[in-house]
């Protein structure tokens, strides 16, 4: 007889596993049930501050794969709107509600995925649930957003300053809002060190959005349930329309009350296959789950598509009676406001400290392609390394056309261990329409080199 | 009393190497004079093509330092239109001529560092010499050719198609000219597999140049010394400006002669440091010297300004008393031909068979962009991997805006001898505007790595 897989959360890590156990195991062999509370299932989250600023015009382009496609090329029976409520190891049976035609029902599994994704923090404030405060996780949350600003909503308060918060605020001012930016860290895009932030926070000044910074919010203002102003230390913010842009965390609260372990970091931990811990075929991935940290050797939870395709991949490959691994992450990000693109990898300054390591950070401006090259534009590279072996720990850009994706680069060096030292020979790309004779990567490796070097000279000598 | 360093060449390899030695040591301690035969110092070579096209207006956009600042800067004496014409390792001087004024003498080194360059290959051709036959190596090379477009040079015949053969291509149309592309290749672009070259061949036929393929030059026909026309097998082609673009030698023949070993390559092969072999206080650099490549673990001659500015470096900071190594390169390189960006690394197919690999390709179509964003283009991938181990042993690049520098993490990955299997799971950046949610990069590892798969399963089957 045929096991049955139940996957709970029907978007990237979650189809990505069902279609790829469906590769490898046959419906006579493996029958794949997934649900999801939300209307739509395998979408571009990403995708969605791009929606909303109707830089992408419909919600269906963010939409890979629909539920017809599912069941129709993957024998996937994926069934939106139908919210899991519980989850019972012991019967071996999730618990459904289908949100429309009401009423819970229980469905058995041989194995379970869960990929329950994340959710946005909601600040335990008073107001916090009025109508008008959204948080943007799920597509659900991009078309009610798209839909507030289609209905005339003329002022928007962004909390929070990552990276959805920063791409919420520029869509808002793409549909013509007057747009105000509230954080409590001293430079917007909190991944950043804050002298990299600094020049974001330029971007956003540019686009005409009104930033405050260091601002805590504590409360909300309403009027007959409906949010009327953000109220925070430096005043309140006329708003008809809020976005938590906070971060998220782990959507972990289903499967820990059914005994599935939680980390620490309030994700759920898995082995390399994307099994969880002392819970015999309860399988979990994306933004639900902590990962490894290569560099700081610490558990992490991030959200983010890339990962949760991959886990996914590595949950179905195994499901489907293959072998592969999912081996950590190095903390790599990409955004972009407005033509300013930033990216890091690896560790900042306080989470570097955090970890453990001492190190000696260098900032350097270079130009995308060659100086004389028509388009040349500027690229500020960071780089932390540690101290005395002068490893790689981190690496920040912020610049316009090319500089981001260079990130990637730093990125692969990072998950090799390499030193500074090794990386400023890297055979990379040259040719004037691309990068200086030096590409910028590899200048950010030689100051660094000459700053873990003039830092050892200092030791040695007890000099300064 | 201070040594002597004598330094032939005086471009990128030359005056790198010079600047970090002053860096190190002052001038009471290291006197150095430098010499080249052409007009100028330190320039960007690569940018020739660029500034053909007056895309790049003048000649002193691509210079970076010249003499007067070496002067000033770094008490270097560099001088121009000044030929080294003999090396005499025993008595410890080189016979210079002073191209301008006239007459030869000898000029003493405790140290050489022979930085001479490649030069064009050059056919051994009836008609080869004529005027209007044109290579391009040195920037007086580009301002000869300038000058002849510049004089209404019509019709031009580009013979070969590597990357200068094609850059120069290009600037000849953008300057008006009819241009016909003459290569023995089966496609243009020969540093790719032909099924890759081929996309540069439309992109060539699409800027209205004329291409013959596997086409030989027999001849050129001339009157009064000046081309005609190029004589080929295919036919003759009226050329009033011919621009020979069949590659480079290491120009390796003055040191040669004074005993300096020359290579199989015809470069100088040199110790990490950059020390040539059995020869002391003879260093050489940049283009006329061999390296060391680290997938075929073979020495190859690569002309590009990129490896002789890191040479030079290395060089000049053990000749200052540093310690530096050389660590060789992976074959890295990237050009543009209109918008089309064309890049690749480590080994192609012939070069993998060469070195005994035995191994599996795929070619990946992706979009540089998530496929709903605005501005994604086509990014096609071709990933050559090692059968069995899955390791990495080449990569290639052709598509639009934000593909090529991708190779950069490719030659990062293969640089640390990454299996695709280990790639696919990078920690890659991603966001909308920049990739789709899988990287074409790690999409083309996955289908390489399904590839090795495939084929470890058909050996050990006795499949096919």
């Amino acid at each position: 007889m045929a096991e049955r897989l139940v996957v709970v959360g029907a978007d990237a890590a979650g189809m990505s596993a069902a279609s790829q156990a469906r590769r490898r195991r046959g419906r006579d062999d493996l029958q794949i049930v997934a649900f999801d509370r939300g209307n739509y299932t395998s979408y571009s989250a990403c995708g969605i501050p791009y929606f909303v600023g109707d830089v992408v015009p419909t919600a269906d382009q963010l939409i890979a794969r629909d539920p017809q496609t599912f069941a129709r090329d993957f024998d996937i029976d994926a069934r939106v709107r139908h919210q899991v409520e519980e989850i019972d190891l012991a019967r071996r049976a999730v618990l459904v509600c289908d949100l429309d035609a009401g009423g819970t029902h229980w469905e058995p599994f041989d194995q379970l995925l869960v990929a329950t994704g994340a959710t946005p923090v909601r600040p335990d404030l008073p107001g916090s649930d009025a109508k008008g405060i959204f948080g943007v996780q799920i597509l659900d949350d991009g078309v009610a957003v798209r839909r507030a600003v289609d209905d005339g909503a003329k002022r928007a308060v962004v909390v929070g300053a990552g990276y959805i918060g920063i791409e919420m605020a520029e869509a808002l001012v793409l549909r013509g809002l007057d747009v105000t930016l509230v954080t409590r860290g001293p430079e917007p895009m909190s991944t950043l060190d804050p002298d990299m932030g600094e020049l974001v926070r330029q971007a956003l000044c540019d686009m005409g959005i009104d930033i405050h910074t260091g601002c805590s919010v504590s409360g909300f203002d309403t009027a007959d349930g409906r949010v009327r102003a953000v109220v925070t230390e430096d005043g309140e913010f006329d708003a008809d329309l809020v976005i938590l842009g906070s971060g998220v965390r782990p959507n972990s609260a289903l499967a820990g009350a059914a005994g599935v372990p939680v980390g620490v970091t309030g994700g759920i931990p898995t082995d390399l296959r994307m099994r969880t811990y002392e819970t015999d075929g309860v399988w979990a991935a994306g933004d639900c789950v902590e990962t490894y940290h290569r560099v700081a050797r610490q558990p992490v939870a991030i959200a983010l598509g890339t990962h949760a395709n991959k886990q996914g991949r590595v949950a179905g490959i195994n499901l489907g009676g293959g072998y592969a691994t999912f081996p950590g992450v190095v903390g790599t990000a990409v955004s972009k406001v407005c033509d300013l693109e930033i990216a890091r990898t690896g560790l900042k300054e306080v989470e570097a400290r955090r970890a453990g390591f001492e190190f000696v950070t260098v900032v350097v401006e270079s130009t995308t392609r060659a100086g004389y090259f028509p388009g040349a534009t500027m690229i500020k590279t960071k780089i932390t390394a540690e101290k005395r072996s002068g490893r790689l720990l981190g690496a920040q850009i912020v610049g316009r056309e090319g500089a981001a994706k260079r990130i990637d680069t730093l990125a692969t060096a990072l998950w090799n261990e390499m030193t500074v030292d090794a990386m400023l020979n890297l055979d990379l790309s040259y040719a004037p329409p691309f990068s200086p004779v030096w590409d910028p990567v590899l200048i950010a490796c030689r100051k660094a080199w000459e700053a873990v070097e003039s830092d050892v000279a200092a030791d040695l000598t007890g000099g300064a």
